[in-house]
């Protein structure tokens, strides 16, 4: 039976933008795992009532609900040990909780500032007064002076990538010789811009690029394939 | 036989304070492996050209010379598979490669804009010439004016170890449930300030300085027993 996911999606629902549902939607690939994705707007709480969460992703494997992308990460690999392993061991796993940490802490609220307009305008009418209003509040300033000289800021931002293009002169992949969770971190931080906005936030020579390319094209393209707006 | 690291050294040569030599006194201590260090200072090319290297750390283990201390790292790891494990396999090393390069990119270039001066004080007369015009043409401003105002700067440079605290969070190690490489990383970019420099970078209820101080406790309080100024 496949597992359910709760899923992030804009206006149009086809468009699945959350970096945190996309690290799921990637280690259920990579664990060979069936899915079946249920579509979630920002203002459908009775949608996820039964689960007692308020936010997504929310997997639902056979009753047994799962909230939080590294919780689903840590559960997958628990209970689906005999498919291949998302991290690589304990060890390697406690790595890969810095790295969520550091796209947690750094990556995403970067990106936030760069692209937070072009998410509220990809939201349903009924979803944007929320939106605009719960992260202006988190913000403390309008969401248009939140991305206010984004041409210039993002150059910050890019820097902040230096500890990948570190690993990447070494590795192909942030796992190594091929790619785990650590790398789905970042790919799903990275397709949260890709699929919700035009604005390009890394270079066409950048390192970031061509592994990020790699990422898209694993299981099939599944997230080159992901609808853009 | 003991393998011997050339460390740097300040003006007292009791006092060892180099990040990178650090992490590879963590790596041999937690290999088992016996160390006889040699102390360096930052003009004395002469002392390591048979090593075809200018800078620290350098080790030569029965006749074989590795520099870098992530190179170093990687070399214990391969020729001493039987002793303790710094990473944890390869997909464990290569999300440590991760966190080598943030303490390099992040943590460590934010730790020398606060103590760079005290770093100058501690030379020899003989170093501190090439010292401070080194580091004065890479930075683009006097010594002085880079560390001005490191009171306020320090509160920037703690919230960069947000990542840190993250993990803290769920384990009581960046390597999981006992000590790693990863640690002994971060464990080597503290001991750089704390040896070398009077000023107070984590407050004392920080979860960081709580993880230091249980690595500083580590192989019979090595990194505790360290001569400060």
């Amino acid at each position: 039976m496949a597992i359910t996911l709760y899923e992030l999606a804009a206006g149009d629902p086809a468009i699945r933008f959350s970096p945190f549902c996309w690290r799921t939607r990637f280690a259920l690939a990579h664990k060979g795992l069936d899915v079946e994705t249920v579509p979630w707007h920002f203002t459908e709480t009775e949608k996820l009532a039964f689960t007692g969460q308020t936010r997504v992703p929310v997997i639902v494997d056979q009753g047994t609900v799962v909230a939080d992308s590294w919780a689903i990460a840590d559960y997958l690999e628990r209970v689906y040990p005999d498919r291949p392993s998302l991290f690589g061991g304990e060890r390697a796993r406690a790595h890969a909780a810095f790295i969520n940490g550091w796209a947690d802490l750094v990556v995403n609220p970067g990106i936030s500032r760069l692209i937070v307009t072009d998410i509220l305008a990809a939201q349903r009418p009924e979803d944007q007064h929320h939106f605009r209003h719960s992260r202006e509040k988190a913000f403390g300033a309008s969401l248009e002076d939140v991305v206010a000289g984004r041409e210039e800021r993002v150059e910050t931002w890019r820097l902040s990538l230096a500890p990948v293009r570190w690993v990447l002169r070494r590795h192909p992949w942030l796992g190594g010789e091929s790619p785990d969770y650590a790398d789905y971190i970042l790919l799903g931080s990275l397709q949260w811009p890709r699929c919700i906005s035009r604005f390009a936030l890394l270079e066409a020579d950048d390192p970031v690029r061509a592994w990020q390319e790699r990422g898209l094209a694993l299981f099939d393209g599944l997230g080159a394939a992901a609808k853009t707006v």
